[in-house]
């Protein structure tokens, strides 16, 4: 089941920057993504719209969307930006902000699901049932994340069959793709390949997206288990940011330069150009006040270096 | 070719150590050695037998093992200690300390390998072939480390070619086990899967290997390759530490708790109790002045964390 290419979603922008305590300018927050795009990103999870009051870094994510529309067309090029919401409210946010994805989330665990969205599980699929619907008649691309589909911080051990009876509620749906999260960085890559093929049998037809934080360093050993298994698209952040801010010691998500490095090296196309990238995580770092970020291959270097690349 | 068990051999008293510009106490030295043996390690590359002046925190070798040999029974514990060198003298500097096993390194790229241990490669396989002999003779356990398999900094890539035909050498001369280092940390987990495939069909009967650095946050996606791929041993460092003196930007070894953790996870034992792995891994970062170490298990703890595990 294996392809020669996987697609690579910036997420920086989102769950990247939504636990960072200072506030980022909204003009970083688009420059991140037009720095993105120009280093090869097509999908691109720029803003959630969420309470404002618990993220305050998402707070202007209405701003964010209005920039960037105004930014030429990143359509034309291909460029689809997606909103993350929680609930109707947040949903019916995004299409007035004109994102061209949806991604509704649902925690397959109660507790979390109650802590992070305030409703049952039961609750959030209800309405995910509705904003299907009109997402299908507003022809917005409409997919959905199953938030610690390896784990919960609150309960422990989560179910397979508990993912893959979301995941096969969801297709009921009509979404047109299903992310695993792994919120919590618990996921090792046998319990990846377990996962998408079960996902794969209660969701046939639709896409599957992982969605990885590499908190216990199996990060990237999960991402080239999803790809083996199948999965079409990884979630990663530039610079390695991010973490959830209800997820207790949730650290950053993969990062996409040593996600990129990781796949381009082994043949697999993502389409983006590594040094581009790898100036951008510089960049996120100045506007981060400095702090080193957990991106390695920033620091590492390519490999072959370019001059000795030249050299053979 | 997958099995349900992994062979995680510690390598902190050694590769791990090597690179620290402070000179560690022997008594730590032998510490560390016997907390790795607490907490689950059967195979511990304790020291190196190389030139004191170009690696002056292996200086102390015949003392560790000496104090080492008189701490109890270590072999009766079946614990088995290996002792790295690179050539006839350090071969016979191993014998005389009482090693159970001699790991000869042979470097893949031929700068490398001059720089490494000061001759040609066919030098240095010359010294291999008669060591092999005498190893054999004074019943001592013979493995071969074939260094920078996956990339080298001075020459770039390495040929698959050249990895497969030192292997088929040495497996020629009688070694029991062959490791594949990535030096440099340049290895993706492809390339991992299709080196150890070519070495065993090099190398048939003889096991096989790894040796990862995390340099560019693909060492437990390649540990998890190696492990598929059938390699039967991996090594690591407890807190991540390490890297090779004469390999410019080279960084720590896998993580011992990080790549146990991972396995366990996943069902595949490994011997080792994460616990007192951790509590070594602290220990360390102590005997090093407390610098943060690259493990990340430590720093995130468990999953599930004992107290959920322990109501579910």
């Amino acid at each position: 089941m294996t392809s020669s290419a996987i697609q690579v979603i910036e997420v920086a922008p989102r769950d990247g920057l939504q636990n960072e305590k200072t506030l980022i300018a909204t003009a970083d927050k688009v420059e991140l993504v037009l720095r993105s795009v120009a280093a090869g990103a097509r999908r691109i999870e720029a803003v959630s719209f969420v309470n404002a009051a618990r993220v305050p870094q998402m707070a202007d994510a209405g701003d964010v969307m209005a920039i960037l529309r105004g930014e030429g067309d990143l359509r034309a090029q291909g460029v689809s930006l997606i909103g993350l919401v929680l609930n109707r409210r947040g949903f019916d946010r995004a299409l007035e902000a004109d994102v061209d994805e949806a991604n509704f989330v649902v925690v397959a665990s109660e507790t979390f699901n109650r802590r992070n969205q305030g409703v049952s599980i039961a609750d959030t699929m209800a309405q995910i049932a509705d904003t299907a619907g009109l997402a299908k008649h507003e022809g917005l691309t409409f997919g959905v994340t199953i938030g610690a589909s390896f784990g919960c911080p609150f309960e422990g051990e989560v179910a397979e069959a508990q993912v893959a009876a979301l995941a096969r509620e969801a297709a009921a749906m009509g979404v047109s793709e299903i992310a695993l999260a792994d919120t919590i960085g618990v996921a090792d890559p046998m319990a990846v390949e377990r996962r998408i093929a079960l996902v794969k049998a209660a969701a046939p037809g639709v896409s599957i997206r992982c969605h990885f934080h590499n908190t216990r360093n199996t990060g990237l050993a999960n991402a080239y288990a999803a790809w083996r298994a199948g999965a079409s698209a990884l979630d990663t952040s530039v610079g390695g940011i991010g973490g959830c801010p209800f997820a207790p010691a949730a650290t950053g998500n993969i990062p996409t330069e040593d996600t990129v490095y990781m796949f381009e090296r082994m043949g697999i196309r993502t389409g983006y150009d590594l040094p581009t990238l790898i100036d951008t995580a510089g960049w996120l770092q100045g506007v981060l006040g400095g702090k080193a970020l957990p991106g390695m291959l920033a620091k590492a270097g390519l490999f072959p270096a370019a001059e000795i690349a030249a050299r053979t």
